[in-house]
């Protein structure tokens, strides 16, 4: 079977063209819409995204603001910064970059972000307002996969979508966005007995481990279809998913590529966050 | 086979004593633990389920006050007795009773239940405090079905459960309580294709839908465990389930009953949070 790739560059250039007239349009009202990137470690990977969030704001017109409390912030240091920001009108989006220090929980520390401004939906609240079917930011890789599915055409309602992983950032809200789009969804993880039993029947199956290899041809049924949202390191440096290409090209009916597929799309829905902050907060 | 049936009499009864002991223990030294009952519907089966939340917290101890803003209320009215009540030291948990009148969405007016008073669990705070793993009050139901398990010792890590309905109040957080207890967790909903095929490899099958009948011996493994969280309006006046009990039983290992399984359960650990709710204020 040819195997599709499911590549994220067009949906992620159409969100972005459309968010660069947005923030023209906000700045030339008065100003730019401003994200607040806040930081707490030395880690070489979140500084690379880092950047990666501050050459991307840039090319849509974003002010884009890094803030480095230090690796050794403590959780007062870290929720005084978040409610500060919060409250700043001066600020429309936060994002709190991970990992966080020893002992600081993102889940504790988060729900400083005010729900508007959380715009890569991390908050307690704004993981209510999801399950909840209220209106919130939701966490970007998620949203990424279902309208990358979206955009390629293939449908969700009443098919069987398996989820393999079960963070708080990843699994969990995309099991509630596909549950909203009328999929049937199961959530899979590390102790998960059978890993195969629950990903071979599946239509659609979500790679969101962070375990380089985990799901290989031997889990994936003939003419499924098959999303990576793995972002784990490659012993050369590069970027390398949760799916073993080689073995599931040929028998899946479509795949999403690591790097290209659902990253690109990420990013783009995280800067269009944070332009609906701006353009809500100046209503 | 011979199957168990999963009565949560037992499990009830000791909740409830060891709430009772409590509630005396507040009550001693100063105030009972005071549950309001927000009502605003002429509903008879809500009339009913309030007269038995009543009769419950009487027998434990807890004072009940039942406020009526008639079935006409507005949203802003009853956001209104929900923050008042919310701010009022006198009252320690705040329950919404549904139906609500005809344009009032629950998840929306129930934001105004303070995080520390909502027993139930049904604000979007408090669904997304069990998402994020989080302390607040998980919906008592959902819970009832995790307790019932352990107490008549199914195991639950990396077993896989099907739940059959995805309602904010039910499916979804009984989602999220399995997935913190290392099951593999399958929601299923109205718009499955094909119920069986997701039903049928379970361990564990909740049903959760409330449709008389769902879930009949054809959906179930031999030797799996059904819990039926369904209280329909049978023809006589009664209350029945979601499972066709006829058909299940003898090829299930276990079926809790309908009445007499989730529901005590439930009841009980409603009280129990209310005390719980009572205690944290008090400290």
């Amino acid at each position: 079977m040819d195997t599709a790739s499911l590549t994220g560059k067009e949906l992620a250039a159409a969100i972005n063209a459309d968010s660069k007239e947005r923030a023209a349009a906000l700045t030339a009202a008065g100003t730019a819409p401003t994200l607040a990137l806040i930081v707490a470690n030395d880690d070489p990977a979140s500084a690379w995204y880092v950047n990666s969030l501050r050459k991307a704001a840039e090319r849509l017109g974003i002010a884009c603001e890094r803030i480095d409390l230090g690796a050794d912030a403590s959780a007062e240091t870290i929720r005084a910064e978040l409610s500060a920001r919060s409250a700043d009108p001066a600020t429309d989006a936060i994002m709190l970059q991970t990992p966080l220090p020893a002992g600081v929980n993102l889940d504790d520390v988060s729900s400083a972000i005010a729900a508007a401004k959380d715009v890569d939906g991390v908050s307690p609240l704004s993981l209510g307002l999801l399950a909840s079917g209220l209106d919130g930011f939701v966490p970007a890789t998620s949203e990424a996969v279902v309208e990358l599915l979206k955009h390629h055409g293939v449908a969700l309602q009443g098919r069987l979508v398996t989820v393999v992983g079960r963070s708080n950032i990843v699994g969990k809200p995309l099991a509630q966005l596909l549950l909203a789009e009328n999929a049937t969804v199961t959530v899979a993880h590390s102790r998960t007995a059978d890993l195969a039993a629950v990903t071979t029947p599946a239509d659609i199956v979500v790679a969101a481990a962070g375990r380089i290899g985990l799901v290989t041809g031997k889990h994936i049924g003939d003419g499924a279809v098959v999303i990576d949202v793995g972002t784990n390191e490659a012993a050369d440096g590069g970027i390398v998913g949760d799916v073993e290409a080689t073995s599931v090209i040929g028998k899946a009916a479509a795949l999403s590529p690591v790097p290209g597929g659902v990253g690109p799309v990420t990013t783009a829905l995280l800067m269009r966050h944070v332009v609906v902050a701006a353009e809500k907060s100046r209503a």
